[in-house]
């Protein structure tokens, strides 16, 4: 072995999603025995999630592991890291990543690096929405809302408030895509199958809205199957509010721009997307090109026709990061799946020609069929210019998507998935394996109560942003409290009843603080400790001895509250 | 209709456990259609989980959703609530409880009253452990430990220290019964299946340590016995660590009482359980009399040979929390599965003989066999009499379980999970479903380091308890700070690394505050942004602008901290 050991060629591959994995696949295949170039791929996430059936794992028709492949499996060739993307070096091409404790950043050298990123959820221009919607985006999203929904049949069953209950049975969507019609079809099968388990629920209570700006759902259907999927909907109890576009959200409602208020207890937001900061952040730095659609600059590369970034040599872009030219010559490809699929494999050769040398050759494909679901074994489909509706155009779903799923184990775990909901009854399991979060905010419009006089309390309120209204007795004196001043300050000194009815005046945010978090935070920071002493005797002087000793009496910490005393 | 309606009399079973849902079961089909005993069962989660199998959940052999039924589909003709029990008021015979989001207490009325209620996990004793241990006692707690178990194999694969590879890949379980020896079955079957996706991890490199109290492990089970399980998990590669005791747990190691340490990322304690605080509350307050175990009382009802408890009619207990006499004359019945179904079955019968006044007749049952699971298609099990190990007992084994396993959809979906096993590999996808958690408390040992000179920090720290010391350089000035006092402030502030090592001189538990939400709090609390800037003022003089200004400078609230930009 006198040979000189050269260095591989480097090829590192930005996430985890369609984009990536494909790209990655594609560069195996091709690449085969070879040893002069190596490919790494970069993901948040150890898995790949297949997303179009992320609504029907929401609505338990697949368990939530079917839907989702280990990236190492799917790649097992490729070098893997878990990691998050701190920023790239585009002077000594490295990426640098923190993973693990992210104690220190890493470099990870490149010599082509190709951005397959999404984009990523964004709600903040709608106030309360990042804080009480559910997205539905990634598997965290579906599992946490067939558990949410699922709690809410719980409580539901077990209401005597007659409003409350209606809001705990009224299931909100906005969105009118794919992602919220799937998703708004998905839950009302899910709801209305596990009612037969739920006795004290009448079907009659239960109510399904689909919140969409535009005129029509799914846009970017033919509109003869844009209005099949909204009649097959409304036949089964789907509410369309149309026209209309989501302004906030609070724990008890959601609002729309036209002043409407929806009460309910589950709101799937599947709108308001940002561009992800990696690309942002290239495009700010790295000397790239940033694409244009409709003549506007969009949060994207724009690449040639082989992939590569414009006047970028050595970076690349697949799927909805890249501004690719459409083979129609119109405009740019669609950020879909399936074409991400079909970019990922012309990237891939792509890369490869340009490591050798030869040729490159540019992307060319046009669109097989579009499809929707809308559960209840029924769909909506365009397919090589053929519309389908009902129970053929969901059989076609089923197919396409079941010959879509990389990988075999997953393919026939769904198909199993799929054949025993037929025959057997949705699962209402509620798994509860999420850790109690701890400080939340919560948002409130105007007018909305935030604690109730003689409710229990276990909760601490610090304004953040906005006014509130502190009344007893239904009227008599009444207080504003506005940004950095405490409400409910009682509730953690002892298992008490509100003794005042709080209502927002204006949007208010307020950090919500548990009763075991305030104890370790007070006991402990002598300042805090003071400050609420001072607190409590102005405001209750009855209630407690006089000076900072007083929170000595406080019950000791995580504290044996009703709520901690629990069957097993 | 003429006919008085009569109130149907109430059976209240407290519990979802093996000794709740089959009591319910029992008494609905003793029941038939009588209308005029109504049935509801109270417990905090709305499914059973099959817990002898969830160890194998923790392995990914079997899906999370297949070893739990929903309890409303196991008992479809009783009444059933999600709530918490708060109190019992034995004078009006009601159970309090809090459901949804606890605004009021709910009174459920009971004529008789039925404890079903298991021990629940208390690690109090064992400084940190509560904080870094992972426990085995429910559906979350074997989801958490797989997922758990990946990301160290994700880690270890990128991981350059090899220290820090060690401990992420050495795998402690504490507490030699069934549980905790099946579990480190399971997990070294999970593990030895997972590394070939693992390239840079040589499987030399991964351990498993079994730690227990006595001299030998599965001391419930026949002595050649537990000495064959013993050889087939040292076979494995599993070291036993016997005749230890667990002291303490930080986030890097757990502590023996020997004075022993072993670095690990990974510790799974299944010692350590409490008395059900309900049961605590109603030996105390309820007029019954406390069950004895070998002359010392225990935390359980003393009940007579029909299930009832002792002196007190209308109360019965099942279980757990029943002290049963032993149809063998000698001591009580064992807390377990087995015994807990045969006891629920006679409880139901006599609960319906007081109904009806009829004779009730006593429990009588000897237990058929006892088994336990080392993974890799080998158990050790005694049945009838007979003593198996190897294949043999884990056939056995699964067919008893899967006979065992309510319902026809999870023993069918149990089944086909254990024939795709044998064919397919375990699945390794880590699932992030848990949101992350903010405010936690952390336990270190003396002379383990809290925070790294030179390490990228994005927390800051308040000591509760014990001390550390702060040392630059590896020398010259050191400062000692105690409990109340704050450290990583820096942090905070900037992305920056830390200027010091702090490592703790006793014992020490430390509040972790993340940078965002150390930014809500004290961006709105002015106590707390004047005490900081103070801080920050005294420390670094040449970092900060004076006065409590200073913290106008930070960054916005959550922040576009490095760990937030992630590749979709």
């Amino acid at each position: 072995m006198n040979d000189v050991v050269q260095k591989p060629i480097r090829i590192v591959i930005l996430g985890g999603g369609f984009a990536g994995v494909y790209t990655a696949r594609y560069l195996t295949r091709l690449l085969g025995r070879r040893r002069d170039v190596e490919v790494e791929l970069l993901s948040e996430e150890n898995y790949f999630v297949f997303q179009p059936l992320l609504p029907e794992v929401a609505a338990g028709g697949i368990a939530a592991t079917h839907v989702v492949n280990p990236i190492r499996e799917l790649v097992p060739k490729v070098r893997f890291r878990c990691c998050s993307v701190a920023a790239i070096d585009f002077e000594r091409r490295q990426v640098m990543v923190s993973q693990g404790a992210g104690l220190e950043l890493v470099p990870v050298a490149y010599d082509h690096l190709v951005f397959c990123l999404g984009k990523v959820t964004h709600f903040a221009s709608m106030p309360g929405v990042a804080e009480h919607a559910l997205a539905m985006k990634d598997l965290a999203d579906a599992f946490r809302l067939r558990n949410h929904v699922l709690r809410c049949l719980e409580l539901a069953d077990i209401e005597p408030d007659l409003e409350a209950k209606r809001a705990l049975l009224h299931f909100v969507v906005a969105g009118g895509g794919f992602s919220g019609v799937e998703t708004i079809g998905e839950l009302a099968e899910l709801v209305t199958r596990s009612l037969a388990y739920f006795p004290r629920i009448d079907p009659k209570e239960v109510r399904f809205s689909l919140v969409h700006a535009q005129a029509r759902i799914l846009p970017e259907m033919p509109e003869s199957l844009s209005l099949a999927a909204r009649q097959i909907l409304e036949r089964r109890g789907v509410d369309m509010v149309l026209g209309a576009r989501v302004r906030a959200a609070s724990p008890s409602a959601m609002y729309l721009h036209d002043g409407r208020a929806l009460a309910t207890r589950t709101f799937v937001c599947t709108v308001g997307t940002a561009p992800n900061p990696i690309v942002e952040g290239a495009l700010a730095q790295g000397g790239f090109i940033q694409a244009q659609h409709n003549g506007r600059a969009i949060s994207a590369f724009a690449t040639e026709r082989t992939l590569e970034c414009a006047g970028r040599p050595g970076y690349w872009a697949v799927g909805d990061c890249a501004g690719i030219p459409s083979p129609t010559g119109q405009g740019l490809c669609p950020p879909t799946a399936q074409f991400a699929i079909r970019e990922a494999k012309t990237c891939a050769r792509n890369l490869i020609a340009a490591i050798d040398g030869t040729p490159k050759s540019p992307f060319a494909f046009r669109a097989l069929g579009i499809l929707a679901s809308l559960g209840q074994r029924s769909a909506v489909a365009e397919m090589f210019g053929i519309r389908l509706t009902g129970f053929l155009a969901w059989f076609a779903w089923r197919t396409v998507y079941l010959a879509k799923l990389p990988g075999w184990v997953r393919r026939l775990r769904v198909a199993l998935d799929w054949t025993l909901d037929l025959f057997f009854p949705r699962d209402i399991t509620q798994l509860q394996v999420f850790q109690h979060q701890h400080l939340h905010v919560h948002h409130y419009e105007p007018g909305e109560a935030i604690v109730q006089q003689g409710q229990l309390g276990r909760e601490l309120y610090l304004i953040l942003k906005g006014e509130v209204e502190v009344s007893a007795n239904g009227g008599g004196k009444r207080v504003r409290l506005g940004a950095r001043e405490v409400f409910g300050e009682r509730a953690v000194l002892e298992d008490t009843r509100r003794n005042a009815t709080v209502c927002a005046t204006q949007a208010a945010d307020v950090l919500v603080l548990s009763r075991s978090d305030f104890h370790a935070m007070v006991k402990n920071l002598p300042v805090l400790s003071d400050y609420f002493a001072e607190l409590l005797r102005a405001r209750h002087p009855d209630a407690m001895p006089a000076g900072p000793a007083a929170l000595d009496h406080l019950p000791p910490t995580p504290g044996m509250a009703p709520a901690e005393l629990r069957p097993s």
